[in-house]
């Protein structure tokens, strides 16, 4: 078998561990001659594992045979260390290699004076491009798209279409649609490149077209953009400015990136941490966790007070002491097991005015349920455990009411606060937990207050 | 604008209004003029948003004009139902209609009888293929590919390949490589579709193939298929046998679906429930999230047995009883926010051996580094409110203690999950729990017992 069309070249840890011990004993070139032959993801993986050191000798070393498209496929933070070790020069030059669309995405996330100094080194078209790019909000389609779109008169036949792509140089490295345009350059119709191969020369174009023309307007969140590619099973989509002319082509693999991103970001939310958590130094991970804590710190403070409110009940009753933190936490995790669902629903459009309060009953009536359960299964332990069914009574009842609550609270807050404009993952888990602990202790140590 | 290349119809909250509101006077014909233009992903979106027995009185007002694309769309426990509401006979022809990839993820999630109900009605080739589909584990890459691929002898030129396409009636909707094939069927390169449309009539397929050629073994894991295209940008891969022979081709619209789903499992893995329960009624809901909240009841009680050796401190001191909940509050948010980030980067393999100690010990760092920031925070204020510096200190010292077992469990416990070949989505938070609960108790009644 020749070369092309041979199994690619894996990055296995054992690789790794070669790269890093030619490293460590200061073999630069034997580490860049490994490295080199490596696809740009996995040469981005691989700079990923070393730590800060290891990293910039490899930089260092492969030098000009860096290869540019390994920078987007970089996590953020580590992008940061790679592209300070390029220095803003070689940084450019790497830039320059991209697709505009690459481009913007790297240069996005550096500050103003870096982008600067890394732009004024650009040809001016490639400037240019880019600076259009970045003019468009964060997390939209505009940012989201290559600006080499295939396009071609709608009148135009499948013979005037080949013989242009073959006479034509300068076309994006591969496409999936080709956009027929009117003359005022606005999309009128896509058609899928396996249409075009299997259609004689004379077809025209326009019946080939698909039957649905999804664009997307250049300023549309790039969440709905990936919503709709999932939906509609698409592989590329024209971005269109306000009046409808083509601005550039979104393409699946840039599709596939965000909706992977968009469920990681909810995922670490909801477990209060940030993106680029995991390759983050001690110090930084320290300190980006802290307001969570902080947070978490005063709702506890409030809870303490409630339970502060039945100091006399305790000191009457110190089984009441033992057994308190079970009501909020069998709460706090009813209340994460609804949220968990509801965020979910408010992220892929599930949940909508129009069955809002459906799920509200559901929750409420699941609360009861289940609260049930631990009505009948807590009073027992309880009673068994302390020798007292008035104790059991009191913890069954609370363990119902809290249950309830974490159902009314697991729905109600995150769907405030999407409504109010904010990331139901951000913060739900937090105000849910509040609710429940407070209800729990609350519950609990005022119906034994009633009761015993 | 003529009819084609218009912009598509919308599902909008008003039309789900209106769609209900005709059902439920019983204009269904009215409901079904309303439904039938919809895309099939729209209709599947109406389907679940509307109540069983509208869902069940559209579909038989829809009858032929029904969309056999709709039904992979659907979620698993609405399809239960529409199936349900179609019949055996009915299904067999809709199931008829898809493309086996479709077909058989349609049917993987029926019951046995019911699957042999409904292969009983399909025509025989249809019948095998989607029997042979099934024969994949669940999860490959066997069940997610269609089997209808396009290849050509690896010799042939583009205008032989052009010739072929526009002859063969007989070919996938939407392909996007064409695949080369020695003369045993086995593959031997991937060539993009714009490269050929790219190219003259004499240049030969090899030429134009791809430099990298990634298969995927039949029962390949589908996480790693979606990990590939993810990281490598592919839009469509070929599936192979043990002999290298071509089985068939997995397209990118399967693995967006796959990504999506693997992380949205994640997310309602880590809140204790399953993917299935946002459409699934109270009851079902109830049961399904119990078995979670029995578990919790059972680390609960623990944490209560280990309040229960310290009465005697707490009949001493009921303050202990109030500032108590709090010390395994913060232990239990720092543990998910390490156990979130350990979780995620074990499933998108960023956590590898290679890199396991470097991460534990960044994590008790972590947890070090905040523990000493609430052992000050945390000292001052119990300090200030109980006015007994003796029971800040105390306390603080429990917050840092519980904070680094946070940390230490935070990345142990996933990991030893994983290692043993369990999910550490499913039962990580539940462990971690339980250390910062036993841990966070335990050192603030202890402390407390030696010290004060």
């Amino acid at each position: 078998m020749d070369e092309a069309g041979a199994p690619p070249l894996e990055l296995s840890d054992a690789l790794v561990e070669k790269v890093r011990a030619a490293l460590a004993v200061g073999d630069t070139s034997a580490a860049a001659a490994l490295a080199a032959p490596l696809h740009a993801a996995d040469l981005a993986d691989l700079l990923e594992r070393l730590d800060g050191e290891a990293r910039r000798a490899l930089i260092a070393a492969l030098g000009p045979a860096f290869d540019a498209d390994t920078l987007p496929h970089l996590d953020e933070y580590v992008r940061d260390q790679v592209i300070e070790a390029l220095g803003p020069e070689a940084t450019g030059e790497v830039v320059a290699r991209l697709e505009t669309d690459d481009a913007v995405e790297v240069l996005a996330d550096l500050d103003e004076a870096e982008q600067a100094a890394i732009l004024a080194g650009l040809p001016l078209p490639e400037r240019a491009a880019i600076e259009q790019g970045l003019a468009f909000p964060e997390y939209s389609a505009g940012r989201l798209m290559q600006r080499d779109a295939v396009a071609v008169p709608e009148y135009w036949t499948v013979g005037q279409t080949i013989d242009y792509l073959r006479a034509q140089p300068d076309l994006p490295d591969e496409f999936y649609d080709i956009f027929l345009i009117d003359p005022r350059f606005r999309v009128v119709g896509a058609v899928p490149l396996s249409r075009v191969l299997r259609s004689r020369r004379a077809v025209p174009l326009k019946e080939l077209r698909l039957k649905e023309l999804r664009t997307f307007p250049a300023e549309c969140d790039q969440e709905e953009v990936a919503r709709a590619f999932r939906k509609y099973g698409l592989v590329s989509a024209p971005v269109v400015g306000a009046d409808g002319r083509l601005l550039g082509v979104i393409t699946v693999d840039d599709v596939v990136d965000v909706i992977e991103e968009e469920a990681e970001d909810d995922i670490l939310k909801l477990g209060g941490v940030l993106e680029t958590d995991f390759f983050a130094g001690p110090w930084q991970s320290a300190r980006q966790r802290l307001p969570w804590l902080v947070v978490n710190l005063a709702t506890a403070v409030l809870a303490a007070t409630v339970i502060g409110l039945f100091e006399g009940a305790i000191e009457k009753l110190v089984a009441l002491a033992v057994l308190m933190p079970m009501v909020p936490s069998m709460g706090g995790n009813a209340g994460t097991q609804t949220l968990t669902v509801t965020v979910r629903a408010l992220a892929v459009g599930e949940l909508t005015p129009s069955n809002t309060l459906q799920i509200l009953w559901k929750e409420i009536a699941v609360g009861l349920v289940n609260g049930a359960v631990f009505l009948v299964l807590g009073a027992l332990i309880v009673a068994l455990w302390f020798r007292d069914p008035y104790l059991g009574l009191v913890f069954g009842l609370a363990m119902i009411a809290n249950l309830t609550a974490a159902g009314l609270a697991g729905v109600t807050i995150p769907l405030a606060l999407h409504r109010l404009g904010f990331d139901p993952a951000v913060s739900s888990a937090v105000f849910v937990t509040t609710v429940t602990d407070c209800v729990g202790f609350g519950a609990f140590l005022g119906l034994a207050t009633l009761l015993l």
